[in-house]
Parts: structure tokens; sequence; C-alpha cells
């Protein structure tokens, strides 16, 4: 069948929005009409040439939609069915789906490969491949993805705000109650209030956090973090953000501190371990690299040792897709996850450009493409 | 009273052996007679200017004695009283000691200040001051200290062995038992088997690892760590330590590495983390810091983050002193623990610099100053 698509040829930081040939499902295999997709900044990383992928792919991961086919073998969905998808296709064998650790999945090394599971691809154009993205693609308005990618959901939740419990929610969220394990009375320390960072603020809040420091370059997005229980606010180009914990902690420093903007740098980790009490947690979300215009600084230091600080990479915000992703989108229903508040802007395929120059900017929270 | 003691007065990779004044002990403190000291080379770090101190200072944190005389107050111990001292004077009221992290004390500060606790002076010479470290000072035939700096042991057992459940047994020990929690049937990697590395071998093993891979650049000392446990070993002169630990492992790497080196470089942190497992531990014990022969290196890359792994720092092992010092004793008794063989030669206080130069080179596991 025919789908529109936003496809990248390369890290040109343009998407070029065409007509593709999407196949039937295969065996264990699904096929999905997208209803809106979240604007990860990941996603962005392939079209800069930050991260490198298969060209021409068609990425987005953050989707919910409909289910429209099922193939052969296929029980646990059918036609008509709401679905999250899900970038870890949990296959619930290997030791990490066993070992309460499904984001850590083997099958995530089939993130960038762009193929389906048995080794051939579902999108074409002209006779050429199309890869996909962790095997959803969800900038399309239809994709094929195995069973093992979609999580179905109660058809009178709003998928436009659902998708976002494909990625953000359950990774800023799982950072702080997995990962960082906030436990009530806790200061943390958040380090970027964006579409992840804003579920970590909201996470550690719900964990009973007593003290939730939302730290951001931006104040329009300290101030809506306030909205998802931050106490205290932190604007680095006015203030030193280590002095400033100390100050809140009274020189002990945060129990915890959560790191997700879209880059950390060397220099940004020691800062959160400066600002962490010994042996307290400092968690990795955002990706950890270099940036080029930084002087490289040894990021662990010998009081990072001495003081028996810890820190503490993860994926998915260690949730369990299956276990976890219900789990969120009940407590959105309940009134104690906010969802909505996180989409703040809402664009059409055919913008998609667009909307990621206003996540450059820092423009949005969360953008969502909301398919016609 | 007189007591000859190994005096640092500067950087100069040169103690000087002389005859200083010891104090009476005051108020809370005791006056130890030293019979062994073990030669840690975190001391040689003052003498080589590695880690900064006050000078004219005495060294030496590894030591057992006898105590000789005790000051107002003291009813802990009594003249006679075989103790091990103490770098960690716990002081069982701040925040750490009372959440079991007595290796946190805030008292930890004082390591290199210099001044018994009162901020007076106990040792002197020529009517100078001279600076404790770490407010013991074990390089000296008597020494003054806080009675929280010293922990009472049986009679019986020997002080030239029992010396090294002062530093180099819990930080090795622990840092396997207490920080990595090893568990039956992990398979642990130990980067450096000296008097510290050979400790994590032995606690790795005795916590029931099935695997316990021991890495040296020394063969002598490999060898030597099958006697404490090790299974397998690697010389990464010979072998790539990560590829190797991969093939031990069947490409799923090790559950835990411990790194115990005198210095921890970025580049050897990179390697640990590699050889670990998804969201595996890694146990910083050796002094983290920059070698300045290597090109600078992001230790901590985005497969760390993505695959979710953990770095620990520690101190002490994690153990509470007034606790697992004893309970070291114990095993030792119990000829579950080898102290015995962890001396590989023993030194007169007048060899001291000998010593050092031994260490320096690789040519002992531990050695032990005994006082005449």
């Amino acid at each position: 069948m025919k789908s529109r698509a936003a496809v990248l040829y390369g890290p040109t930081r343009s998407f070029s929005i065409e007509e593709i040939d999407v196949d039937e499902p295969k065996e264990g295999e699904v096929l999905v009409k997208l209803v809106a997709t979240g604007l990860c900044h990941s996603d962005w990383h392939f079209a800069t040439g930050a991260a490198p992928v298969r060209f021409p792919m068609v990425v987005g991961h953050e989707g919910a939609g409909i289910v429209e086919k099922v193939g052969p073998g296929v029980s646990e969905v059918q036609p008509g069915d709401h679905v999250v998808l899900c970038y870890i296709p949990a296959c619930g064998k290997c030791r990490w789906c066993l070992s309460g650790l499904a984001a850590l999945c083997d099958r995530g090394i089939l993130l960038t490969q762009g193929a389906q599971l048995d080794g051939t691809f579902r999108f074409h154009k002209d006779g050429q491949d199309i890869a996909q993205f962790a095997l959803v693609s969800a900038f399309s308005e239809y994709t094929v993805c195995p069973v093992d990618s979609v999580i179905k959901i109660d058809p009178d939740l709003p998928l436009d705000r659902a998708c976002l419990v494909g990625c953000a929610v359950p990774t800023g969220w799982g950072a702080a109650v997995n990962r960082a394990r906030v436990r009530p009375g806790e200061t943390v320390a958040i380090f970027g209030t964006g579409g992840v960072g804003m579920n970590a603020v909201q996470g550690a809040a719900l964990a009973g956090a007593e003290k939730v420091i939302a730290i951001n370059l931006v104040d329009w997005k300290l101030e809506k973090a306030k909205e998802f229980g931050a106490t205290h606010t932190i604007n680095p180009t006015r203030e030193d953000p280590v002095q400033r914990i100390m100050d809140i902690t009274h020189g002990v420093g945060a129990d915890a501190t959560i790191l997700t903007p879209s880059l950390v740098t060397p220099s940004l980790l020691t800062t959160a371990t400066r600002a962490t009490r010994k042996a307290g947690r400092t968690v990795i979300v955002g990706a950890i690299g270099r940036d080029p215009n930084e002087v490289e600084t040894h990021p662990l230091d010998l009081m990072f040792m001495l003081m028996a600080k810890e820190v503490f990479g993860t994926i998915f915000g260690h949730n369990v897709p299956r276990i976890d992703i219900p789990r969120l989108l009940a407590l959105y229903r309940d009134g104690k996850l906010k969802l909505d508040e996180l989409v703040t802007r809402r664009y059409r395929l055919e913008e998609i450009n667009q909307a990621y120059h206003d996540v450059e900017r820092g423009q949005v929270i969360r953008g969502v493409l909301v398919f016609d």
C-alpha cells in the first residue's frame, strides 16, 4: 500500500516528505495506521549525523495508532486495537528480559539496522529498500512492525498524548523512579526540563521527593517545571548550579541528580556529581558524548571516588514496556501523571522540518505530529 | 616522650628517619606503641606529591600495636590492649555513620589536615609541630590518636598481619563484597592484584563468584592471585583484557569489574566498562585521576549509557570499621581469609625508602614495617 512518510536520505538536517510503498505484514507482524508521533530529539540525531544509521531511513519511534491488519500467527492484537509503539521489541527470552531488564533486550541491537526481524524490508520506493528505525518508523502514515513492538491500550485514551508513553515519559519517569529509585523525603536535581526531563520531575515528585530542583537554561521551561512538581528552579546562566544545590541542601548535596539534556558532556557530568551527596546517585539519561567546543575534562574525579558516589546509565528508564506502559497510562487516567501539559505544539507531517527547527531552538516541551 | 619516626618534609620521594617528640594523650585520646604498619601506596602518593598534604608530616595509616596509655575519659580500651588503627575515626553521630556508611564519616575531611580533633598537634620536633596523617601516623614507634581511631582486637592475633585489616584488606574485600555486592555464580574481573586487588580477589571468591578473573601486568602476581581464588588470569601486555573477558563470558561481559591500581586512568575505566555486561557494575577503588602521559579520553561513552551500566566510587570498601574489622579477623581465624600470604616482605623503619622503592617496582604484594 501507499503511505506518506518523512524519509531521511542522509545526515542533511532535512526530511523529505514522500509517498512510499509499505508491504503487507508478514508472520508475527502488524500493520499500524499512525495517529500521532512524538518528536523526540533522538530522531533528530540521525538527521544531523550525530548518530549513524543506514540510509534511506524513516525514523520516528514515539508513535501511537490503530492496528489496520495483522500477519499470520498474530493473536495478541486485532484490527481496530489501539496501540502504542515501543522501540524496544522485548523478546521475553533473553537473559535481560528474564531478569526484569527488558529495556536491555538483546534485540536492542536492531535499532539502527533497518530491516525487520527476518532481515527483509517492509518500506520501499522505486524498488529501493527503505530502512526502518527501531523496527517501527513512526514518521509514516502506515508502518509494519513485530507484534512485540506494540502495546495494546484502552481505546478511550487520546492517542496524540498516549504516544508519549512510547519514549519520553517512561524514559524520564523511570530515570527517577526506577534508576535513581527516589525515596520519599529525598532531594533530586534534574538537569534539563524538556520532554524527558519534565517526566523525571513528575516522577521524582510522585515518588515523594521533598525537594525537586529543576535546572534549565530557558526560564519558561523552569516555570513549566513547577507545574510538574519542581520545588526549586535554577537557571545556570544566572546561578552556579553546584553552589545553589549545596545551599538548598545545607551543604550536603542532592541525593540524586538526573541528566536529561540531549547531549550530556563531560563537564555536565562533573557538575552533577559535584552537586550530589556522598554515596549519592547520578543518572545519565541523555546521550553521553563530547561537545567539540568544550575542552575535554575528566568527568569523574578523586572526590567522586573518595565520596563513594555512583553513576548509572539507563535506557527507557529501566522500564519493562509490557508492564510499565499500561501502568503509566493508568496513572494518567487517575490524574497522577500529566501528559496533556507535555504537548505544547502539534504539527502535520509536512511540517516536520519546521517542527525540529522548533525543537533545536528549545521552543517546545514536546511537539507531536498528528496524522490527518 | 621520644619516638623514632619517618618524617616527610615535602614531596621529595624520601622519608627522613628521625627522633620526634610525642605528647601525652589528651581527653578522648590514646597513646599506642606500634608493632607493625603496612606500606600502602597511598602514603607514597604524599611522598611523591601526587596528593597534597601539610608538611612536615608523619604518614602511615595501616598500623597495629599495643595501647601504652589512655587519656582522660577513655573507657573503651586500656593499656596493654591490642588494637588496629583505622584511618576513619567514625564519629557515630553524623548522617553517614547513622546510615551504615561510616566509611564516609564527616570526620574524613580531617585526613590530611594534620592536627588532632581539638586542632592541636601531638608530634613536634625542635619546637615545630609535625602533622599527623588521618589522625594516626603509623610510621612512628609511638603515636597518639582519638580512641575512635582504634579497634580493639584479640591479643593472640599476629599484629604484623592484623595491621592489614586497617586498610588493604577491607578496601579490596569490601569493593567486591559490599560495593560490587558479588553474588554466587557471578563473574568478576579484578584489575590489579596488589595489596588491595588481591583482597578483592579473595572477597569475590568467598562471596561465591564462579569466575574470578585477575588482571595484572606482572606474571608472578597473577600466579599469586590463583592462591587467593582467581580462576582466570590476564596479562594485558600479551592479551586484550576486553576481548579475553568477552571470550570467558561467551560475549556477555563480566557482572562486575573492580579497579584497584593506585592510579585509575580514564582509559582504564573505559576498558573496564567495556568488559562489563549490560547493567553491570564497575567499582573504582584506586585513586581516579589523569595520567599525564595519556591522551585524555572520555571514559563513559554512549554504550555505557545505552547499556545501562553503573560506576561506583568507594572508600574503605564501604565497610563499617567497628563492625567489619573484627569480622575480617574472625574470618582470618577461621581460615577463610588469607592474611599471612599477603605479606611478601618485611622491613625495619630505617628501610622505608627501600621498601617504597620495592612498592614502586611492583616487587611486593604487601610490605610491612615491623618495629623493633
